[in-house]
């Protein structure tokens, strides 16, 4: 049985010529320079990150296409072999994305029409943009979801190597900002690690949504010929196809809000951590003192040691978070169907990572070499501090709590 | 052996007077009463919600108590019977909060006092009002995520049903708000089912955070008594036990956080089939018909008949999200530690199970009455609609998608 | 010359007992309870605050309805009676909204067709119940703000008061949360004095905007009748008539967002007092004393003096910021026009009034008793903190700036 | 007299090679390059903004200092030169900040001390980096505010030519996007010309509160120097000097927030712009066309014309209002004083205005081109349009107007 579409098209070498900087729509004559300037944004420079990610599901995709008789052995060989060329070279940073192809997935596709002619101008058979732009999102951000997981997990290691170092010194817990009950400075370490535990498990869902195949969908309606969509899950290591084209559509950006969601979490919790290393290093405190290299001087006050990268570990729940909020308020309002609205949810994803890997990062190595003033911390644990003590001494003795509390209550 | 600690205590009928209206804490003279109604707020509105799931964790924490000798079987006894009368005031509407009682955590120990004596000041050994509030919240967000869960179930039910039905209803797909492929009326409803079983999912993400047990933390660092959390843990059919104190408090509005962003994207589906539906439902598109029973007039257009319904479910997203955005901005910049800023997180998680319900509600209503126009839906399937299968067709013929692509847009 | 509409018409009996609970808009059969229940929302509840606001500038209209001879003079006597009536009734909380009337404006309608019969029923014309909210709404805001700008100015004044007491007072100025240079107690107080003087620049420029007259624009598109909207304007002490009837309604919602920013603005900086006021009264610093009656205690440790009221205040940012996010985040999307969506943004506008006012009042009342510990804070001032004026004694004796910097630094 | 502070000191061209790359503080051995990295950011790409700006700023020190006594004609004179050259460099893209010098404030002052000695180590005498960086973002903000300004009244221009144009063409006004009744195409342009309008009186405020000059505040607490601030004040053009030396730094970030703010609603308005003219330029309303040069072209359909830059001036208002939220949410739970948090508010600031001028000058560009289809608005205004207007001719045969509605309503 011959296959239904002959793949053996030679490449025109004039196409290759004035398709150099073709976008992938067919332009009408007279494009405003302005316009286009301002539909593009910085897409060239933050498509960088998704190149390989778009190479990758291009391969799968013509590994499709093959078996679909779309195209020929032959040319999916060239295919892929170029594609993982492209996927190279981005990696070591030498692939660029010229302004006047927009983004680059254009950049891709005209390289491989360039190179190899016919069968570049085969590759986006039975898909469309919109689908080639999630797919290289969703594998991009399974990706930066699993080195935020990595990092994370080592951090966590660290707290608990921290709850284990200082399990029994001993420091004032806080309530309101005054001194409440004794604690101990591991147990306050491991706070953290359980912390950044039920966020590992927020990371873990917003991984298991993102893992979902959105290739085949085309613009949201499906295209006009039978595809094999199971066929790329596979390839890709997809969880499940995601079935309804629309709804595909519809999830660029609601997946994007989780994961910036979940990424705002952690910073949640490092800002917070951030905060007390700030307050407890102050003088008046003194329970904790972070390492002169890693404090900043004053241009004015020739004493300052300050606590610079810590600070701007606490802004960073801003950078991330309102990267959240861009792309929330960017939906709302929106009806069904992709919408170019959508491309300016690419920023706030591709920085929120970045912030977050790097914020883990820079925690991990303040907290390495954080010192803790033992005698401090227990010193610190003034008489008052004991005063939940006193009461339940009282109740050992079989007054009634309440009894006992007013009792004690007095003395202070 | 001797229990630890004597129960027989008589309650002091003087005590039962004097405490009426006593808060958990000594007061001291000349409270300012402004102050009092400041830090009241609508706590002893709001409290009413919460009242049930307080009894049922102090009856788990009386039982606790028996098992740690601190109170007697009969006090327990009467503890639990005391407990399961004021839960069913509560939810027959018959149990009131006064004022001067702060919060119904106070109104129930008052109570408790009032009837019990001595046992009901001994109720609150080895627990703190922060422990207290914190189980309360987990075990009523449990429940209304099970409710939440239920509802969107059933609302999933519907739109699969209306997919069904209109599956061989062809309509026009949009993109960039312009007719892009045809469609089916079918997949568009089933658009909606896939987003909210994804929504699902965050749901029982949110679940299972949540699904840990606070009790016996007290303030955030523990009581000087030997407490078996487990206890409480089985009794109450949470997952686990939350282990770490300073967390555990640290966790509160954390983890409201969570729940309110699980609820706004729900929402964030809602508004947007919302959205569809008032623009379809346009006499420009007519694929839609809602009917007159759920359409509003106008106090000067006689003609008119509005979406007001569908409007405010568009509305209910920022509803629902700035309930999360409060409780974002109300944790940034909190050291470690319970502090009264928190109280303010309560309020929108309630206000946010409540609208999310309800609009889940009224929206699964609609739906059920809401009326396809098939014909004007197909007749939307103008000729230009059919372009890619165009392109489709000279691809079948053998030409690359490229070439066929650039050959029809030619016709446009 | 005869008036062109007769005004004699005569109240129907009749008419008087059908239209008790009338709509403002003609109800067909089966409304849906539910769905009311659900478009109705609290607007009962709410719109009791707007009710006094509405009968002003109804009785405005009334007047410009007689000029335009559609009603009588004896007409617009009973008009102005009745309303001013049910305004002092409303002030005094005595006039009620029954759950099917929807909302505050209906029920004056209805209560003055039921007492005027025909005169009643000649209200609305020239309207529309979309103009009669935004005027109401207006009026509302121009109060709200002028007691808030009132309120404000009390605080300046208490905050300057202790500026000059504290004058000379020394206490640490803080960079990085680090002693920096000595600063004055007095000087701190007058910080928060400036910025809040910013913030009445502020409500000024928030007063002037909404300070636009909307009635006579009806739905937006203007009635079919010659009105003297600058009539309106003047008796209702407008500074202007708003003239585009679609930008007046494009303007609800927008003008709610400045409102609800300038008071976020009020907020932000007293929640940045209230955090200094906690930290500086810590035992660790001792700078600020909170008198007792002010304090709230712990319901397990009976020593606390916890400063929850100023909690409270820095968690005020997020009640009334929230506010503004909900109103932004309706109007994103809406296409020009009012959509009922718009009805959700009165709520966080009426609560964010009255939330800023409250605790302006507290933060003064808090002020008002604060005790500085002036020794402690003169202690404070330890060696560092005068380095930069050691580096200044250098550059005295001729040491360029940054070279003397150098040279005290090693000390450091 | 002899001048109390000698300015004869001679450059050490020792000094010169050493401190090439000094950071404005004395750094300590072993600072970690990482923590060096995190902590500049991309200051040294967002600065280049600034350096112009600080050149000014830094011309009026001199002069001040000179002034002051603190440097003698010359060194001022040779200060100046050397600070307009750097201008220069800096408006033609020629001037570089290396990342080891953290920000463009630390380039300026090496350059300074590099190519003239010792006047450019007394550049900094009293001020400090605080001061010198707000003193730049002030006049950097007021420029922009400026642009922003006229590029706005740029806009309402071309809306008012639009107005006049279209003035008596009819379309039908929209409520709850229902047709409500009939409007003027004119009448709808100019909607946005006073929504505008309105922004411009906004834009004042943000200008008037951000024109106020904080050079000599130093780092929040002064200098020990007698220095004449108003000097400076006249010099820079600033209306007035902020006095208050801790305001001065806690109005950090604050006056971004404003400015923020202003600009967002800017961008709201415009958003509602775009939205309406995609709405109302679907082939099911066609009351406005879109040039073809202005669309883009999709990937798979080829006859698609999309208006791709009206949905990115849609998405635009989340661009600059994630800014303005990113800034409040730093500033949340912030002490007073200085802290390194805020320089993360610097890179929205820029950004917005960006963005905002960039987008309102495309908005600009698509008007000017956009056509109305006046035979398409002109049959939109269907019979039901005009039931409100039967209604007032039976209100003018003198039937109340509650009848009248009453008796047209039962026709639709």
């Amino acid at each position: 049985m011959s296959p239904p579409f002959p793949s053996s098209q030679k490449a025109n070498p004039d196409d290759r010529r004035t398709l150099k900087t073709m976008k992938l729509w067919r332009e009408k004559q007279g494009r405003d320079a302005r316009v286009d300037e301002y539909t593009a944004g910085n897409d060239p420079v933050l498509d960088l990150e998704l190149v390989p990610y778009d190479c990758l599901a291009s391969i799968a995709h013509a590994r499709m296409l093959r078996a679909a008789k779309v195209i020929s052995a032959g040319e999916t060989l060239a295919l892929e072999k170029e594609l993982r060329t492209i996927m190279s070279a981005a990696r070591a940073g030498r692939f660029k994305i010229r302004p006047e192809e927009e983004d680059g997935h254009t950049a891709i596709e005209n390289r491989l029409v360039r190179r190899l002619g016919g069968s570049g101008k085969k590759i986006h058979t039975a898909r469309s943009r919109n689908d080639q732009v999630l797919v290289a999102l969703r594998l991009y951000s399974r990706d930066k979801l699993d080195e935020t997981r990595t990092a994370l997990a080592r951090l966590v290691e660290t707290l608990n190597r921290l709850g284990k170092t200082y399990r029994s010194a001993r420091m004032p817990g806080y309530t309101h900002a005054r001194k409440a009950m004794p604690y101990s400075v591991g147990r306050y370490f491991r706070a953290f690690a359980d912390a950044l535990k039920d966020d590992l498990a927020l990371i873990a869902s917003a991984r298991r949504l993102n893992d979902q195949n959105p290739l085949g969908t085309a613009a949201g309606y499906g295209v006009p010929l039978a595809i094999d969509r199971e066929l790329t899950t596979r390839l890709l290591g997809f969880r499940k196809t995601q079935r309804n084209a629309l709804y595909t559509q519809n999830s660029r950006g609601k997946f994007e809000a989780v994961i910036l969601f979940v990424l705002s979490q952690v910073m949640l919790d490092l800002q917070r951590l951030a905060h007390d290393l700030i307050l407890f290093s102050m003088d008046e405190f003194g329970f904790f003192i972070l390492p002169e290299r890693f404090c900043t001087g004053s241009s004015i006050m020739p004493q300052k040691k300050n606590p610079d990268v810590l600070e701007l570990v606490r802004a960073s729940l801003a950078v991330v978070h309102s990267g959240y909020f861009r792309v929330m308020e960017i939906l709302k309002g929106l009806p069904s169907g992709y919408h170019r609205d959508l491309q300016l949810t690419k920023e706030p994803l591709i920085l929120g990572f970045k912030h977050t890997l790097k914020t883990i990062g820079i925690v991990d190595l303040v907290l390495g070499e954080l010192r803790v003033d033992k005698g401090k911390c227990r010193r610190a644990c003034t008489e008052e501090v004991y005063a939940a003590e006193q009461v339940y001494r009282l109740v050992g003795k079989g007054i009634a709590f309440r009894d006992a509390y007013r009792k004690i209550s007095r003395l202070y």
